[in-house]
C-alpha cells in the first residue's frame, strides 16, 4: 500500500480536511465563527444555551412550540439517576472533576433506556440527557468532594441557572444566570477541535454516543485544549502572589525564557477569537457588578503588554483566545479553577452530541467511515525483514534504563 | 486558510500517513505483522504476554533480570484498589462491560500516585499498573453482575492464569493458561488502528494517560472494531440455533443481501490475518483438548464457504481477521459473548499505553502536534456571509422532525 499513502506526517493533522461538516464553520483570519449559518455574536446577544444547544443537534433554530418542548425535556432529563450519586460517594475526593466527569459518562449511558437503539431519534433523546445531565454531574461531584449534599436540580430554574444552583446552592439573579447561559453559547461549538475529533474518531467504530463522549471528556482534560482556561486562572494568581507590578516587565520576561503567555494563540484563529472580545465585556461586567474588577484588568493589562511585545516581534497572529477571559467570568461566578474545564464541558456536550449524530449519520456516502489512519514503521528491522528471538538467558542488556 | 487545505475527506482517514511509529508494523499485503522488529508468529511462538508488553513499553526484549522484575511488578500492581470494587458494586448490573471497564479506567486514574508525573518513568509505572489492573477489572465486573464475590489475585500465577481463575474461580492447567497468554500476545499491538489512534489523539493534548486509555476502550466497543468478536460468536449461535447445515448456501445468502460474514476482510489486511492462522490452531487445540470441537470446525466450513463464494465474486481480499478464531477460543475458555471484547482491550492496553508513550515524547521535533484537523464547512449561509437571526415567535416551523 505504500504506493498509496499521503503523507501528512507528525503535524497533527493540521491543515487537513478529514470530513464535511454542516455545523460549525470558523474563518480564523477574519476572526468568525458560526453556528449552523449564525454568527456567534448574534446566538450570544440573543439566544439562550438550550435555544443554541437545539440549532445544533436539529440544524435550525426552534419556534416557540419546540423551544419550550425542548427546555421541557431537558428539565426532566437533569435528574441525576440515584445509582450514580451513590457510587460518586465513594470516589477519593482529592479526585480531579475532569476525572470525575469522564467516569461518570459511560456509568451515564448504564441508564440510558435507549442505549442500544441507533436510529436518529434515539440519539437526539440520547443527546437531551447529556446535555441537561452534564452540569449536574459536575455540581455533584463539587459537592460531594467537599462533603456536601448534593442537591436536587430546581424545576423553575433555567438550564443555566439551575447550574449555578446545584453546584453553589444559591440561585443567582437574573444578570449572573445570563452571564453564565452565554458562557455556555459561546463554548458549545468549535469544529473539528481536539474534543469533538475524538467523539467522532471513537463513534465511527460505531461505539455508542456515551462512549464518544467520554473520549471527549479525556481530551478536553488536556492542557492543550480545554484545561487551559485553568492555567490562565493559574497564571493570573502567580502573578497576584509574586506581587508583579511591572506586566510588561513580566510578558517580556516570560518571552524571553520561552515560555507561553496561557490564553494567547490558536491553532486555527490569527486574530482576537470573538469569543474572546465577548467574555472580556462579561468579565468587565461581572466583576463591576461584584465589585471585583482585579482579574479583568489584570486580564487586560497582561493582553495589552502581549500584543505589544509580541507585535514588536513580528508575532502578531497570537492574540487572545476563548479561555482568556473565561478565566476571570468563572473565578468571579465562584468556581475553583480545577472545575473551569468542566464547564467547558457541560456546554461542549452539545457540540459533541450535533457531531456524533453527523458522523453517524451525515455521510453523503451512507455509512461512517472508521478512522484508521497510516502510521510510517520507523523502528527496528535488524537490517533486514525482522529480528531474530532469542531467549532472555542469551540477551545482552540492551534495555531502556528502566 | 483554504488555500493550505489537503482534501482527504470521508474516507476515514485510510492511507493518510499521520505520524512516525516504532512500535509495530503490518504488510498488509503480505500479511506481515511486526511489534518492535520480532514476527508476530515468533513471539506467539517464544514469547509470553509480560515479555510482549515489556518488548512494547521499553522498546527491546528483556534480559532474565528484567523480565523478573517487570513481573514482579505487574504482580504487585494486580490488586484492585478496595474503593473501585465498592463503587462498582453499586453499578446496574446490566450494564455492558465494556461501559464497565470505560468508566473504571478513569477511577484507576484516581488511585495512580504518579498521575501528575509526565516523565517517563513514571508513565512507565501508569502503564505497569494499567496493564495489570485491566483484566483484573474485567474479571472483577464479570463476578460483580453476577452477584459472585470478587476473588483476590492469586500473586502464584502468571498474568494470563490469573487472569482466567479470578474471572471463573478455577485455576487453568497450564495449556489453557498458555492459549490465554498467546490470545494476550496476539492482540496486544496493531498500528494505529481506531482505538490506538484515539488513544494517541486523547493526550496529544497533553491529557494524561488514563484520559488517553479511556478513549481507546470506547473505540474499541464499536462493532466495526474491537465488538467484532462478539459479533462473530453471534453469528455461529445463530447459524446453530437456525438449524443451518448448507453452510455454503448460507454463506451466498448472506452476500447475496449484502450482509457481511463477521470476522471476514479488514482495513489493512489483504490477505489472512496472519494472527487469525494462529487463533485458528488454538481454536481446534482448544476444542480438541476440551472436546468442544464443534465451534472451531463450525467457523473453518464458514471460512471455506466464504472465500469460495468471495473469491468467485471477485473479492480475494476479504480474507479471515483476528476475530474470526478468536470468538471459538474465548467462547470455548468459557467467555460469554459480551467478555470478549474486554479481552482485547486487556491484551491491547499494552500497545495503548506504549503508543501513548511514543505520543507524549516520539516525537523527533519535540513536543507533540495537537491534533487538529480541518472540517469543509457545507452547510447553512442563507446564501450571503451568515444567517440573520430572528426571534422565536418570529419563525417558521421548519425544524428537524424532532
Amino acid at each position: 500500500m505504500a504506493e498509496r499513502i499521503v503523507r501528512t506526517k507528525n503535524i497533527g493533522l493540521r491543515g487537513i480536511a478529514v470530513a464535511d461538516t454542516k455545523i460549525s464553520y470558523i474563518d480564523g483570519e477574519r476572526g468568525v465563527l458560526i453556528y449552523r449559518g449564525y454568527r456567534i455574536e448574534d446566538l450570544a446577544a440573543n439566544s439562550t444555551f438550550p435555544e443554541t444547544a437545539f440549532l445544533l443537534l436539529y440544524e435550525t433554530l426552534p419556534t416557540v412550540e419546540q423551544l419550550a418542548g425542548f427546555e421541557k425535556d431537558l428539565r426532566a432529563a437533569r435528574h441525576l439517576p440515584a445509582f450514580l450519586v451513590e457510587t460518586m460517594r465513594q470516589w477519593p475526593k482529592t479526585a480531579h472533576p475532569m476525572d470525575a466527569l469522564q467516569a461518570a459518562v459511560p456509568l451515564l449511558a448504564m441508564d440510558d433506556p435507549d442505549l442500544l437503539d441507533e436510529s436518529r431519534q434515539a440519539n437526539l433523546r440520547k443527546a437531551v440527557r447529556l446535555v441537561a445531565r452534564l452540569p449536574a454531574v459536575v455540581a455533584a461531584w463539587h459537592r460531594i468532594r467537599q462533603g456536601l449534599d448534593v442537591l436536587p436540580a430546581d424545576d423553575t430554574l433555567t438550564h443555566a441557572a439551575n447550574f449555578l444552583w446545584q453546584t453553589f446552592g444559591i440561585v443567582p439573579d437574573a444578570e449572573t444566570a445570563r452571564v453564565m447561559d452565554i458562557c455556555l453559547i459561546l463554548h458549545a461549538d468549535h469544529t473539528f477541535n481536539a474534543s469533538t475529533f475524538a467523539c467522532r474518531e471513537v463513534v465511527s467504530t460505531r461505539a455508542h454516543m456515551y462512549a464518544g463522549v467520554a473520549a471527549g471528556v479525556g481530551a478536553l482534560s488536556g492542557e492543550l485544549h480545554g484545561g487551559a482556561n485553568a492555567r490562565v486562572m493559574e497564571m493570573l494568581q502567580r502573578i497576584v502572589a509574586d506581587g508583579i507590578t511591572d506586566i510588561p516587565g513580566w510578558v517580556r520576561h516570560q518571552l524571553d525564557r520561552k515560555e507561553r503567555i496561557m490564553g494567547m494563540g490558536h491553532a486555527v484563529y490569527k486574530t482576537m477569537d470573538p469569543r474572546a472580545k465577548i467574555l472580556k465585556q462579561l468579565a468587565f461586567q461581572l466583576g463591576e457588578k461584584i465589585g471585583q474588577r482585579l482579574w479583568p484588568e489584570l486580564t487586560h493589562a497582561v493582553e495589552e503588554a502581549a500584543l505589544a511585545e509580541l507585535s514588536a516581534r513580528g508575532k502578531t497572529e497570537i492574540q487572545p483566545n476563548v479561555d482568556f477571559y473565561s478565566a476571570s467570568v468563572y473565578h468571579i461566578l465562584g468556581f475553583p479553577g480545577d472545575l473551569m474545564t468542566c464547564i467547558f464541558a457541560a456546554s461542549r456536550i452539545a457540540g459533541w452530541c450535533a457531531h456524533i449524530i453527523e458522523e453517524k449519520f451525515g455521510d453523503a456516502q451512507g455509512k461512517p467511515a472508521l478512522y484508521r489512519p497510516q502510521a510510517e514503521y520507523v523502528g527496528d528491522y535488524c537490517g533486514k525483514l525482522d529480528c531474530e528471538y532469542v531467549p532472555p538467558e542469551k540477551r545482552r542488556d540492551v534495555a531502556a534504563s528502566a
